[in-house]
């Protein structure tokens, strides 16, 4: 059977070069970087060189650069800490409607401890509303939290734009680039950003690995408190093998940008316009054109997302409906309800995330599975069968 | 050079079969635990094999097993989870004098929000003084915290009599098992204990994982928020390679235990009684028979432990002068003024902790070089000029 991978914003395969570069730290080098010692300073060295990798991938400072064990966890840091720390000036903060939950559920428990918070609209392709952004900062407001691109729907945000009304009015603004960093070209100078989250699996490097940029000068309340790794800003001993692998798919992230965008975005188109000729009742999600390399969303009507999921897997591809991290939930998805989806639709929401192992022939793998299975799945929806009655086609 | 490393508290070479176990998750099984294909579905059976042998290791049920990405990590969820969740029941919270900075930090910011923290005293052994901590005991105490044992010095404390003093007023019993878990046999349905934090480095296994158990029907506030793994205890992508490598570690570190004490213990006692015969000025720290058989820890008069540690790195030995996780604060420790180490003497601690690969040659390797280094030392010490000077001998 064809073993057709197409659930990369879930997970991706470590790049060979990342993985090498683990090794050593997974057997011999297995030092603490906190050590004074020879074991010690190899680790130490090894993980300063990932932050140097880390910081160019966005033309930051190393010492800018926070290590964590994934992006939720700087999400985490960044909305929690950063509105901890400024607290004493405001408590407001504005969200977008789309962010992940790592950004929704921390600023759900500032909610709980006093901060009043704003979520700013999305228009119908996910894309934030700059002027209700504008017009939702106050002059209480610390903390901006807009995403770099949303890997649900693939739609890249206007980040500049979105940064520079935070910036200008000296508000704190941070952005969860998790899903973007791979892809889009994000300058922290040039855009005056105050923290950047990323994930060190989304840029093909291994589980285990995140890390926040933070603004040198910039005050951040530790969440996982304890010893004086990472400057006192995140305790806890160094995942070394897993931040050495993120500072290799890092520095290749960046040399490898454009090619890598050229080769995923003709699969994706590929993929989105036979989609769109082949299945019926379907339509893309999140922006036609500003959008992720590796991104193709849709929904289709009369079908459950889960159940082309399933079929799909039966047939050796590997798809997803949505984010990972709540797909055990089974809730509908806040980012389609937030782009005015209907919720009949949102139902049979499916995402096609490529990655570096695809080939051409994975596009032609699942146009040859998938509208059988939809056909199928339409015949026996009630849904499908009520729309008959009332007159569809 | 001879290369002897006895820094296994710091970090610990990953065991053969640990790292056996990991690899295949670093190449071809790279699924995410939530996704709902056969990738997944790997990935989730792995994470899930992992959690019933780390619970196996302290007799719990793998769905009271949280992973976390380290130990520190686990400390911090306990302490501010538990206290946040029992807030409105009362806010006291007890600690002991000894405990790591992952649970001493997280008190603080917990006293910041309005907690009152009571910090009970340890013997010059720095075991934990039981009457103080039932004193400390009140109706408004809602959370205690005591370690299992004390890596810096070695000193198991008694852990089932403070866990039943909380018990049997309805107190939830935190215990962080960090440095304890490979060695010291704990049970916790048997102890009534509420929390315990692990780390897989300190059972041998990889960096970045670590677990908190957290009986059955307790409530906590989640730390890391997002999605819902880890029963939406600790959100963000689980670091699927090295929780199970840690599954492996803590299945060999309980089959294994009495194997590794005795053959550790040995190393440990030859290497105590060597340093009290053949160094002047030097006194052990901790308990000299309730003790982590991997622990042999000292403070030796009129020389800073950094000192020696410098010049025994330079003859290929490694140890450490305390804590890993605060070596770079080089503050005093906290440990040794509990225990009433005179302040002169808190500066000459070292620290030599024997892990599995450690050959009874090492403590030959360690006592042919650490004596001429602190006589070398000591002849340079103004702090033994002036107690010559004072008639000292």
């Amino acid at each position: 059977m064809a073993q057709v991978y197409l659930d990369n914003y879930a997970a991706t395969p470590i790049i060979p070069e990342a993985r090498e570069a683990m090794l050593p730290f997974l057997e011999s080098e297995f030092g603490n970087p906190s050590s004074l010692h020879s074991w010690g300073d190899r680790a130490r060295e090894a993980v300063e060189e990932a932050r140097s990798r880390v910081a160019s991938l966005i033309n930051a400072e190393p010492e800018e650069i926070i290590f964590t064990s994934n992006g939720s966890e700087a999400n985490n840091l960044a909305v929690k800490g950063l509105a901890g720390a400024l607290k004493k000036r405001g408590e407001h903060v504005v969200v977008s409607a789309v962010e992940h939950f790592s950004v929704l559920n921390p600023v759900k428990t500032l909610e709980k401890s006093g901060f009043e918070v704003t979520v700013v609209p999305v228009d119908p392709y996910g894309t934030v509303d700059l002027q209700a952004l504008e017009e939702a900062l106050r002059k209480d407001t610390v903390l901006v939290s807009v995403m770099a691109a949303n890997g649900e729907i693939g739609t890249v945000e206007p980040l500049a734009e979105a940064a520079s009304l935070a910036a200008e009015r000296g508000i704190a603004f941070h952005t969860d680039a998790v899903a973007a960093a791979a892809f889009v070209d994000i300058d922290v100078k040039e855009t005056g950003i105050t923290a950047l989250s990323l994930a060190s699996d989304l840029l093909y490097g291994p589980k285990g690995a995140g890390a926040l940029f933070l603004r040198k000068g910039t005050r951040i309340l530790p969440q996982v408190e304890g010893g004086v790794q990472e400057g006192g800003r995140r305790s806890g001993t160094e995942n070394v093998p897993s931040i050495v692998g993120m500072g290799v798919a890092a520095e290749l992230a960046a040399s490898l940008r454009e090619e890598r965008s050229g080769r995923l975005s003709a699969m994706r188109d590929q993929l989105i316009r036979r989609m769109l000729e082949e299945v019926p009742h379907i339509r893309l999600t999140g922006h036609p054109t500003e959008r992720l390399p590796w991104n193709a969303s849709f929904v289709v009507d009369f079908i459950e997302g889960e159940s082309m999921l399933l079929f799909l897997d039966q047939r050796g591809i590997a798809v997803s409906s949505g984010s990972a991290c709540t797909s055990r939930a089974l809730k509908r998805s806040h980012v389609l309800d937030a782009c005015g989806v209907p919720v009949e639709s949102t139902q049979g929401s499916i995402l096609f995330s490529f990655g570096l192992e695809n080939r051409p022939e994975d596009v032609d793998a699942v146009m040859e599975a998938l509208p059988p299975i939809v056909e199928r799945l339409r015949q026996m929806s009630p849904l499908y069968a009520k729309f008959l009655r009332e007159g569809g086609a």
